[in-house]
């Protein structure tokens, strides 16, 4: 089958999928989490052939370890429906009811965004998360994941599929994409889907923001910053610079660069410094080299995003220069200031244009688990629509539902009739 | 100075009309309503201009018309002023916040989306209501309007300019383009640029949203139906398929594309041929020719925005043919059902993958006055975002801010501490 038809079966799909039910949608994941388990050695089996395949062809240890499917894993993704059916159902809710004239009864109701697609990369886990994501939100999805899982990936959608078939939701609503090459024909499907959520490599993320017309959730870069003020506790500053950079710094929440107040430079650079020891590599600005010995930064260090035990150093006049430090190199992900002063940390929370501003802790909070959405979509470095850690809201928008008895416009023009606009307090009847 | 320094600095000073306060923007606002009325006589001069140059021109009476701006539009526009100071402020407005650990606080605030590029066309009013609009929300804003207004709209942003910074806005905030040249280098800068609202021609929507890496929020068509059920009152269906068609043809929620049941079709067509006399030419498929004389349709019709005394005309063989039609034809912006029938207006507005979904009214009545939002963004046919008429809310997103006392991620990830996620019911204090 083509990747056009593909898409367009989907997308019929998820049309019928938005008229599900709570009840249906819950007992399609109960059946999921169920089928699941029942075909744990299945699954086990396919993720091995995977995990000796990609050892084969020498994939990275740290990736090795995402790839790996395992009982518990299992359990984990089972869990995590089990929470799910507990969410309340997003879909349905009346945002908005007006009366625009007796009889004529507007309301603005909650409804799935269409068919949505999501391209991740090895962990396997995502591939049940974010279709359940989808189902919970009555929304069709295709999904491509990491071709290092397939085996994986192949099992888990055919088990998905055949517990939805069972519940009673469309079929169709679930595709599972096998080659890179379909992607880029799934990204040229902007009559079909309506949303492409990529999580995974940067470079891949901003190929798809680049190449497709359809609107895409997600991120490319994260350059977290943060700006140890004059005003800091320095001895709170070392910690959270240190968990901000070091915590796990192959996430996109890690720090990437440090500002530093340049009246606190002289006391906090060589505390940090020593708390450090050898673990970071600091690529420096001038003046911060005149305080710690550092490798010398140039203006490409304040764009990238390491991922790894390197900090960029900057020392700045002030807040000012800071936070115009920040808009302009940062990628509008997660920036944090240390200070004791609550009106310069107002400042900075003003005026940092990043989905997530903090004042005193580590910028790794920033993640929907830790901000306690439970399910996730991914995090949105987009400035409309969905930006920061993006639960099921994400997934949602609304349309107009306007119930009338015949009323005509010209009614209104010729002012026969005139409107009362009355705000309703009143849930969507039908 | 280059498109590229003035989309930086408009940026600039977007960042810092963000942080400014409702009394301040309300000021400005009042400021903009004196001025304009003061600078009544240069405006009218202006626009005088722009009328003489056009009639030479040979501008359509329609655009004529729609670029005129006397002493009663300038009085409209003033007023509408006055009725914005009065709407609730959509930023600084706490949606959400959630202990994640005691001290460790989270807030979901509302924020300006930053710098919006707006294209508009002859009305020079769009100029005042879009630019008061982003003030209002804190967006700077970038405009271009029709050539055949330049001189009303150049006397329009100068007043605009000079009071607002008269009342302390952030200089910048507001630029305009002269030429189309101009708008295709601003389409570019997407890293400065954080919407498009293009309201114009169908053909020049359409090439800005294919164009650019912006994200653009508006419709390039309005292709709207009406279905006839077959329980329809056909007296009622008659006069609002009439009001659809043609209260105003050349707007966007005109009706183009009538759908009508197979057995409601031999009574009610012959009916509407008689109520619409000639006012309305009728393109139908082969069974309304069975019924009524009508020009033959070809597939290309169902997909035309006539925008004009065109009607196509279908008859389908029941409810989900009717809303197969709409979801693959249809532009997803406003769409009527007429029956007496409660189940089947019910499933016709679940199932027609519209912005507005309408049961027994002319679909004319999808617009934000009509509505009761007072001000329009514009109507949009997006998926994401914001859907149908567009109001102050489309001009607003959010930002996290969380406010700790020192915490690191890796004590929660070492259970040295657990979150609490307890809901708070706090606005922000900062």
């Amino acid at each position: 089958m083509s990747i056009e038809e593909l898409a367009r079966q989907a997308k019929e799909a998820a049309i019928k999928l938005a008229g599900a039910d709570t009840a249906l949608k819950n007992r399609a994941l109960a059946q999921i989490a169920e089928e699941l388990t029942a075909a744990k050695a299945e699954i086990i089996r396919a993720n091995q052939e995977d995990l000796k395949r990609s050892q084969e062809e020498d994939l990275p240890e740290p990736l090795m370890k995402r790839l790996k499917f395992d009982e518990a894993k299992i359990k984990d993704v089972v869990d995590g429906i089990k929470s799910l059916i507990q969410l309340e159902d997003p879909i349905g809710r009346t945002l908005l009811s007006t009366e625009l004239d007796e009889g004529l009864e507007l309301f603005k109701v909650t409804c799935p965004i269409g068919l949505i697609g999501v391209i991740f990369e090895s962990r396997p886990d995502a591939l049940v998360q974010i279709s359940t994501l989808c189902l919970k939100s009555g929304n069709g999805v295709i999904l491509k994941g990491g071709s290092e899982a397939r085996e994986t990936n192949r099992i888990l959608a055919e088990v998905i599929t055949r517990a939805t078939g069972k519940a009673g939701i469309p079929a169709h609503w679930l595709a599972l994409l096998d080659t890179r090459s379909e992607v880029i024909e799934m990204l040229k499907l902007d009559q079909y889907i309506d949303l492409v959520v990529p999580r995974g490599s940067n470079e891949f993320v901003r190929y798809i923001m680049d190449q497709s017309r359809i609107p895409v959730m997600g991120h490319a870069d994260g350059i977290c910053h943060c700006y140890v003020d004059e005003d800091a506790d320095i001895e709170m500053a070392v910690r959270v610079v240190i968990d901000s950079k070091t915590q796990y710094v192959a996430v996109c929440n890690a720090a990437e660069t440090l500002l530093v107040h340049q009246k606190i430079a002289p006391a906090f650079l060589p505390a940090l410094r020593e708390a450090l020891g050898d673990r970071v590599e600091l690529i420096g600005c001038a003046r911060t080299g005149e305080v710690i010995p550092v490798v010398p930064a140039s203006e490409e260090d304040w764009k990238t995003e390491y991922l790894d035990y390197r900090l960029s150093v900057r020392v700045v006049a002030g807040l000012d220069e800071a936070i115009d430090h920040i808009n302009r190199y940062g990628s509008g992900h997660t920036d944090s200031i240390l200070t004791r002063d609550q009106r310069k940390a107002a400042r900075f929370m003003e005026y940092v244009d990043s989905g997530n501003v903090f004042w005193n802790c580590s910028t790794r909070f920033s993640d929907g688990y830790r901000y306690g959405f439970g399910a996730e979509v991914g995090i949105s470095t987009s400035k409309i629509h969905a930006r920061g850690p993006v639960g099921l809201e994400g997934l949602v928008i609304y349309k107009y539902k306007l119930i009338g008895s015949g009323q005509v416009a010209s009614d209104y023009s010729n002012r026969v009739k005139n409107f009362t606009h009355k705000k309703m307090n009143k849930e969507f009847p039908l």
